[in-house]
């Protein structure tokens, strides 16, 4: 059997899933719509051996293990099944970007992994089964499939997948990540989903978003950055609303993210185009034109921010004819 | 005319009060109920008097001026009204507690000033007229009328008042407050109060008000902590949800917010009984019973907190026989 390598991006989403209606698929309570993250990058190389006794995956070079194997074993016997095989499987990813700081390093990885994987098990899957694919594995891998600007909505498992709405050519939208904490959040996504419907302002949440999924959507267009920014930042501030209203609440802020958010809105009262959004965990990103992404990353290191990443709009997940092993 | 001193505690809720129906008369969207705070005090003395070409009030020893003079000088008007006099008044007024750090100083003036000033003025009104009375100074003050623990509802400047639902004597519940920051906050409670209905968690708040006052209530009359720490979180959090989904939005968080918050969750876990709450500030309230108190206060400090005050429940506003002038 063939060898496989893709490399994929992470993405940040501007109008965010938090809840879902289905656990075991993966189906978001609400659709979403992102951009990768052409800075960062997961490569993965896959390869089924009859010789293996049993799956090897390394990430970093670590042997992986725990739920964290688990859900890629999972994965990979969901391509085992599609492609009606039981070879063992070599798997060997590697990201480009500092693990576990929050840079959602599961839609990368996910969709590196779908991509490689069905290709060394012989599949083809055209953009849309891919992506359904990735979805399984974690949700927002699904976004990481088409390249550019992505929207993620369906109902179902054959309807719910992210589609193109923009490439990443249309603008030149910037994220700069204030990496402010590195630390491992104390709630995983995984649970923090779980815990979503709890709060009292879930279906609240639910109710605004395709108002802020329209602004967005307009915002892409026309590449309207205070359209896209407004309700970007609304929406994040909404999901982090409900996780904080949680039971037990959801604190994935520190210190170092106030500090941030403060400053992004005082930058814009002095009329710097800038405007924030974030995920499930402390990182601030900020989103402004690829113009001004120096200065804001200039203003967040005097801040005293430890690390800052600054990303443009990436591609899809794609192959590439060199291996990890 | 006499002069007339009048000694008040601020007050903390444990439901909160976030919007109004009415701006004039500061009639709130949602019942609310609190705890006086007998650590805390504000003496006020009043006297009106034919030969002072104009009002004079100090606070803490220095003249007031601008909005806040506006307030007080609006509010000695309606007292003028209802006592069908002219006359100019001296105010004197002294707060025990550092002013400007959230610790709901306008509370304890304004319950302190209506009764001072409307017995200067010769008038001697009952609890509830006098509730009203200090409910048109500032909303929260109405509580600092009856003492102990205090229910504050009713739909229209007739039946909005604060009744007691217990006295002091009732419970030891203490309110150790980890006073994180003593800078003033950008956007003061009167103008968060407007910007309220703007969050699309507005509506679901006010719903979810009535569950956690019956909560509240019953953990005040069984002096069941955990009932009405869990409610008293919940609705804390549900209003800060409200205020950072606001437009703009309304952050009155600080680092050591977050890190008194997510201690006070661990110390829990670990088996302290502690709850927090919060009002429209970036101090934190720690509620727990008199023999842990020290305890709290302790372990607030270990966590570098600058200032710690310890209070259990106080008195309602009332009259003594020492002048400040």
């Amino acid at each position: 059997m063939e060898k496989a390598t893709a490399v994929a991006n992470p993405n940040i989403a501007f109008v965010k899933y938090w809840g879902k209606t289905d656990e075991e698929l993966n189906l978001p309570a609400n659709p979403s719509l992102s951009m990768n993250l052409a800075a960062l990058t997961t490569v993965t190389t896959v390869e089924f051996r009859r010789d293996l006794p049993a799956d090897l995956v390394t990430v970093d070079d670590r042997p992986l293990a725990g739920p964290a194997l688990a859900r890629v074993l999972a994965h990979l016997n969901r391509i085992r099944a599609l492609a009606g095989i039981d070879h063992k499987a070599w798997v060997a990813s590697r990201n480009d970007f500092p693990a576990g700081t929050g840079l959602a390093s599961s839609a990368s990885a996910f969709a590196a992994l779908s991509l490689a994987a069905t290709r060394a098990a012989g599949l083809w899957l055209d953009e849309s089964a891919l992506s359904r694919l990735a979805r399984r594995g974690s949700g927002s891998a699904c976004r990481s499939v088409p390249a550019g600007f992505c929207l993620w909505e369906g109902e179902d498992d054959e309807t719910s997948y992210a589609r193109q709405v923009a490439p990443a050519e249309h603008w030149n939208l910037t994220d700069v990540v204030a990496i402010v904490s590195r630390e491992h959040k104390p709630v995983g996504s995984h649970d923090g989903h779980g815990l979503a419907p709890g709060s009292p302002f879930y279906a609240a949440r639910l109710a605004a978003v395709p108002g802020w999924l329209a602004d967005v959507g307009q915002g892409i267009r026309q590449r309207d950055l205070g359209l896209l920014g407004l309700a970007a930042e609304a929406d994040a501030l909404a999901m982090h609303g409900v996780m904080l209203t949680s039971l037990p609440p959801l604190l994935y802020w520190e210190g170092g993210t106030l500090a941030v958010l403060k400053a992004v809105l005082d930058w814009r009262r002095e009329g710097l185009d800038v405007y924030f959004t974030m995920d499930a965990g402390p990182n601030v990103h900020c989103l402004c034109l690829a113009a001004t992404a120096a200065e804001v990353e200039g203003r967040l290191r005097r801040l005293g921010v430890p690390e800052v990443v600054v990303s443009g709009p990436g591609q899809g997940v794609r192959l590439v004819d060199h291996y990890l092993f």
